[in-house]
């Protein structure tokens, strides 16, 4: 752009059909905030101000998203949206072009906002309008013959005629900020709600023959507004199909586009496929050919290529090395890193431990604080007993060694390498490399023992 | 409604095509049987009389349905709807009106039904019809020029200009009761199907000069029929994308409404939030700021404010306190009571067993049949012993109690306040408090020993 | 059909739009690959010959899908469909009709195709085309003004008037085969891609006079080709929901025809029940009265009449006797087969092993490699030590004995009849019948002994 742009978006409501005591555009959309999603829309416009109007809520609005690149501006009363811009009119670049957003509007693309800021200068107001199939409840673009706007309707004040309009306000706008700054002015409260409309500069903008410019959003849900759960949880399907799509379109096999989640960023390498019903959250990168089975959560995690996550595993916070196999029924915890061709089965959590090239660790298993080395198996129903009641303490088992089932590391406590336990050792002191460490006591036999009875 | 009301619900008929050995009425829909849909919606009316006549099924259709305030009345041949009705007679009360339903149109709202009750009186038919897109198949209602119902034309017997009526029979009926009986006196089978139908009453209210009202349905929905297991499907998720919608609109943040169930009764706080795929089934309950992950099965559940049920997790039968952390991967069996702050980590089974407050079971573990005090740390892999192959019998952890890693508890028995038990532990008499408790040998190291080789 | 049917399939193109390193026609849809579909349904048709031609990614693509009656063709460039189909022709029956497939075209039933060869005859060539909703980028139709078929015009080339005409073609043709080779013989490359496009056959055969036959689809799916993962994607739940919606139309309670996958195929006996979000991969038969609970994956598996799998199973290449309860969060592997009334609970995995009738493994086990007789209770978190490092060995467990919970049996080891094991032992011998077995350490109470304390 070739003016200054100030950027101001109206975050003070209550949202009052929430029924929620949380302030509406705290509400996430795909884990993040409402009105992250603008304010990081805002910031790829690179405006001269940023400036955020809170109200509702007081200061948890600006606690959640703490951001040095903001003016946050407190409205105290919620005397309207013409107030609202009005009492961010003092942090604004006074040249330029000011465009206010909302923050319970989350999805409109920069590129539209772009287009808007494009048609808007210093003698020219330039509207976000739009053609809704059903227009009920939004104000009208009411135009003249030649196409001109005249002015917007309230559906409440609407004629037959104008409710027929389907072209409507979304309240996206961008004006030249010294005359924005003028009308604010001038706008009066005298109407049924006793609010100032920034609606109403449109008219001041046409009766002082400011041409009225008009961009449309390429669809409907760029411009959709938040104001019931239902309304978000409706546009949070639209961000997660849009999402989808591009994935798929761009190479991710994703076996329903209906049936995926997303809640930040997922990048994936070549031929990656993903089948139903999985969430991502955080930062989730998938190498080439990384295969997810069905109902898997991952979080934070960085999978390497060849790498196969069967059914129901549940990953936080983790490296898997290339070509691991991961669950079905695995939990992996934060702090682990896998490295190539690690297995981990069914029932097994593993936390805050390494684990080396080719161990695994197959079946009902507690790893955690550990440092697992390379070659090792891990029998069924291994324990590290890390915790001791009051401080955490790590094993430690070295190349090739060999867990017997249902043993316990009391650790601190270390595995040599090439060390065997038997099964169901309870190991408390270091195991020597190579050799057969074990607890046993000799198994005995019973006679004329009874087993008990069904009491009646 | 100022005149008695009977109500005669039909839920005789076989069904086919469900290819079922059930009768279709006791299919269930949301986890109710159709004919309990009907049932409920019905004693909303409040009825002089509510009969239900039955006959594929045999008295499998009462036995699944014991109620007191139902007339049940057998239809041993099914002769057609008129027929069906005619043995309901008997047992209405003669003045006021008899409303008609179908057991296998179960999601008709009381509210629609009052509509069309409010338009029947002593001499006046009124009819529930409705306007489908493709009315193929059901009875098409004709008019004459100024909109009076003349009479019904069947599908088969509709002339092409018939057949583009849209306007559609439903089947359901209020009629003015003593009429009632005089019209289905005078049916005829003398059709294809040697069948009563009841439909032919509304000729004889034309012919006799009876005003015939009409009144519509506010969604197609309302009154489809099930014929089909995929049509019982359809209804299912209309019904549950209904119910899905109305939390959301009341305030309950659910992620998906298209990937929710609930067969049965949910509940929710402020501020709950639902993820993706969740089934509640009976009676659940979820307090202000309750989070329940994706992937979750909850039945009969009654989960205090601020608790977070991770993925994966099973609870059946439970009472969770405030502010707990259960799963992700948590199984949850009938007769568990946990207080609050209580943590149930992944692979941790509990069965009939109370928890106390701030206690943790978070690794692979069985606690059946047993009493926990508060701040106890269940480690990884416990067991209780509850079962001796006849018996249950019951464990007692105390307050401050630590269970190392691997313990059995062998029920009866007692661990004593603030004692610990060291890892591996098999308990078989009570453990004293405040002191550690153990069942050890002392491990050995075996020098010489050979590791298997593997055999060709 | 009364001619011999020759079946050219075209499979050698990239599919860049698919940004894969696998040839297009490898891709899976409902689990196999798209070149598989094709051929099923060609095979339908008994053709004389069927003769695919590959090319990108080489003998990948006859090696992926090995078959006899397949004359693999290899188009070493990709010169245009015209060009591959004549690399076909030295490998047809001469007489008679050639049917032109696509690889990528997976969907297109054998019905429609039999209507497509019935049109088609020495003297006539036959074409099957669609009425798109949206036509943009396919060839459409161009007929006459009685309709007769005239040419083919592409997108690119197509004027305003003939854009508007909805009529596309699908590039699946029938032509008599001495013609073809004619036609064939006779294409230029002179156009912009330099290819010889098999579409220019049909203004060949309208030059020569040849009556032009047209065939529609049912539906739009049926033509739909694949050129990228998010079209591929679409094909799958189109194919999943009709396949599901024929199960549900047979007789299957599915909860959700929009959330079941089926990779292979699934029989159902009668009054089956599948709940949400269900995964059916190789061949599954689920028998009367089945319950499949919600967040299932079944795979190769045969499951009898009135066996309850219950949420989160996982369950691959096993057989489940009649009336079994397994689950949920069980995991069943290969090779195991259950008698009837075999419980199978939470947290258990079993791999290669027998269950005899009645049979309970509840809590957190492994059971593998073993034979487990009947009436035997396996107790919570007992493990079969299968494994020594080196080699597998079988675990036998005799007729009616009890396991107590957290054993170690260290195969090779025999249960005896009725024996029992006390909780906690290992056993590394085999125990004798009727009585009871343990290793057990008498437990100790030591006093004096302090708690670890919390390091700073």
């Amino acid at each position: 752009m070739s003016f200054p742009v100030n950027v101001v978006v109206l975050a003070a409501g209550k949202g009052t059909r929430m029924y929620s005591d949380r302030p509406k555009v705290l509400h996430p959309l795909a884990g993040r905030p409402l009105l992250q999603h603008v304010l990081d829309t805002a910031r790829r416009l690179a405006p001269a101000r940023l400036c955020v109007v809170y109200g509702y809520g007081g200061e948890a609005v600006p606690a959640a998203l703490p951001a040095s690149d903001i003016h946050w501006v407190r409205q105290a009363e919620q005397l309207g949206t013409g107030h609202a811009v009005a009492q961010a009119l003092p942090h604004l670049v006074q040249e330029g072009i000011t465009l206010v957003l909302y923050g319970d509007v989350p999805l409109t693309p920069d590129t539209t906002l772009r287009r808007l800021l494009e048609r808007a200068g210093p003698e020219r107001l330039a509207l976000l309008t739009a053609h809704f199939q059903d227009p009920t409840g939004y104000g009208r673009i009411v135009r003249d013959g030649d196409g001109r706007v005249l002015r917007i309707v309230e559906q409440k004040d609407a004629s037959p005629r104008e409710k027929a309009i389907t072209e409507i306000n979304t309240g996206i706008l961008a004006a030249p900020t010294v005359r924005l700054g003028d009308w604010l002015g001038r706008l009066s409260n005298a109407n049924a709600q006793r609010e100032y409309y920034l609606t109403d500069i449109v008219a001041m903008a046409v009766a002082e023959g400011l041409p009225i410019e008009t961009v449309h959003p390429h669809h409907e849900w760029e411009v959709l507004g938040i104001n019931s759960k239902l309304q978000l949880g409706q546009l949070e399907r639209i961000y997660q199909r849009n999402l989808a799509r591009a994935l798929a379109g761009a190479g991710t096999h994703i076996l329903d586009v209906d049936r995926i989640d997303v809640r930040g960023e997922l990048t994936c390498g070549r031929d990656v496929v993903i089948d139903v019903n999985c969430v991502f959250e955080g930062r989730v990168h998938l190498g080439d050919r990384v295969q997810v089975g069905p109902h898997c959560v991952l979080k934070d995690v960085l999978v390497a290529e060849d790498t196969q996550i069967q059914a129901f595993s549940h990953i936080d916070g983790a490296q898997l090395g290339p070509a691991c196999r991961i669950g079905p029924f695995a939990r992996i915890r934060p702090g682990t890193s896998l490295a190539n061709h690690v297995h981990v089965g069914n029932f097994v959590e593993i936390k805050a431990s390494e684990i080396g090239e080719g161990s695994k660790v197959n079946h009902l298993s507690y790893v955690g604080d550990a440092s697992v080395g390379r070659r090792v198996n891990i029998g069924a129903g291994t324990i590290t007993c890390n915790y001791d009641g009051a401080n955490k303490h790590r094993t430690v088992i070295e190349d090739d060694a060999f867990i017997g089932s249902d043993s316990q590391l009391v650790a601190p406590v270390t595995v040599g390498a090439g060390a065997t336990l038997g099964a169901g050792t309870t190991l408390t002191r270091d195991a020597p490399a190579g050799k057969l460490t074990l607890s046993r006591v000799r198994q005995t036999t019973v006679d004329g023992w009874q087993r008990p009875v069904k009491k009646k």
